[in-house]
């Protein structure tokens, strides 16, 4: 295949920079999602960890990389997981850290970003603004700004999932990865491609926060003025464009699902899978519930990607269950 | 110290005929629990697995024994979490298996030993009287009968939670183990006891259901008439005289806790850890609660162990929460 920025050597270096209690998580056949879903469906289980989602793979790559060097403090925009991630790991490694937010990103993950230490700056709009201020930070501070997607060791993270699900010997056919700024979609899928090209990668966004799949289709960035979507893990509007190139390289697929098909993806993994899956990490059931006939027999492997909810709100998503009986 | 029923070298040979994917589980501080808590909490998960519970990693040790002495079939007597791992385990080994179960028990625990391709018999009375009725089919057909906790497999296989224990050079103080019939609290207590007698082993089971935590305070069998608990795993009314005689040379102390902590448990785990647990992997969690005092800045473990839950009880059970919000 034509060259990513990604790198199977250096995934595999970064893995050996994580923490192993991010590593090696569970995967695993889940028959009972199977009748809704009429295809076998396995689950790579990223939220039992202490950030309860993926990302602190990227953040531990980053964060081990700058205490090598002598760094003293770095920054980031996120609405919540990576800011809780890169807490998690720049505490781990003595690093000061500074997470600008959304002031309407999900209290209970800016909760958890300031009881990891963090320094939590609010912007009063979403998170390109947060994004926006970040950048001001770190020039004026002269830190490190940590950009999830962009900066390839945020890649190379995510991709060590990828590392597990091939090491596995995969009988699976296809991986579906929630999208949102592209690390997840362009490392998993780079190790798919290098490694297990016969799996097939689909990708899954809401249909509220668009603008990378759109992106994916046209094969040009197209950017959203808005988004409109419970799954905050990936409501960007401004793809990057490295990121862009790298996912028409590796992804099969990008699929778009709506709103009340992610609600339902999160009562099937919490009735019939015991799992609580934030809304991004429930883009891969959605998009089993809107293609049965796709998939209809297939093996699919879907990445829970992250368990960060807040909990009236997931009380109210799960509360009555259309799909198993009140 | 005086010698259990168990082996450590057993129980590492035991390790190598279970499933990877019941092996290695999530072992990972977690600090959103520790404000409410006042200690140090680290979470073994035992959950995220095809069975969603710990039982399977002793059906696996069975089946495998069972399997390469030709076996055909086998028959065990569950409230649930044994018969799904037994069902799941000799399916895969191409045995037959019967379990039969209280008309009583968790509905959902039912319905995954028949998916599971298992033959499911109700009896009109307690796990005691499915017990029995086990005992006459194993006779008559002149099949293994699988007893929990008697069966030293199954207590070798719940053992290999020590082992992942031990082997991540525990900087841990206590492990609370939730104590049903034995298996689990003997095997763990076993391995550390063993490897790292430093650590504090403590059994946790609900005040309904309290007959081998007096047993174990009496050093002799304690029976009761009768169960008041709503955490099915471990709702025993006659200890094993063999088992209770391991758990007196493994155990440091036995609590046990109201119903209201459990459920509390059950809302923490839920709010604070985005963890789905059964009344019985709650009961920890619901120790600490009780005893605050006595667990104050140690570093305590909780074994997870089960997350089969009914739906419905599940969403009564965490529905209000007076910890945080409702």
């Amino acid at each position: 295949m034509q060259q990513t920025r990604l790198n199977t050597d250096r995934i595999r270096a970064a893995r050996r920079l994580i923490n192993p209690v991010f590593r090696d998580t569970p995967l695993y056949r889940c028959e009972a999602l199977e009748p809704d879903l009429g295809c076998a469906v396995s689950i790579k289980l990223e939220t039992a960890n202490p950030v309860r989602s993926f990302k602190a793979r990227g953040t531990e790559v980053v964060a081990s990389l700058l205490a090598d060097r002598g760094s003293q403090a770095v920054v980031c925009a996120s609405s919540g997981n990576l800011g809780q991630a890169l807490a998690w790991s720049g505490r781990d490694r003595g690093l000061d850290v500074t997470v600008v937010s959304s002031r309407f990103a999900t209290a209970s993950k800016l909760d958890r970003i300031r009881a990891l230490d963090a320094r939590l700056e609010l912007v009063d709009g979403d998170h390109e603004l947060a994004r926006d201020r970040a950048v001001a930070i770190a020039r004026s501070d002269g830190i490190r700004l940590v950009e999830d997607s962009l900066d390839i060791e945020t890649c190379e993270g995510a991709a060590t999932i990828g590392l597990e699900l091939v090491d596995t010997a995969p009988s699976f056919d296809t991986v579906l990865i929630a999208l949102g700024g592209g690390a997840l979609a362009t490392g998993v899928g780079h190790v798919l491609k290098a490694l297990a090209p016969e799996v097939e990668l689909i990708c899954v966004q809401p249909l509220g926060a668009p603008a990378m799949t759109r992106s994916w289709r046209s094969g040009r960035v197209v950017t959203t003025d808005s988004t409109d979507t419970i799954a905050d893990g990936v409501d960007g509007r401004r793809p990057i464009p490295a990121v862009l190139d790298d996912l028409l390289l590796v992804a099969d697929d990008a699929i778009l699902v709506q709103e009340s098909s992610i609600i339902t993806g999160m009562r099937l993994l919490f009735a019939q899978a015991g799992l609580i899956a934030e809304p991004s990490a429930a883009l891969g059931i959605a998009a089993l519930l809107e293609n049965r006939d796709r998939f209809a027999g297939r093996h699919v492997v879907t990445v829970v990607c992250g368990g960060n909810v807040d909990a009236d709100a997931y009380r109210r998503w799960v509360g009555a269950d259309p799909v198993h009986g009140s």
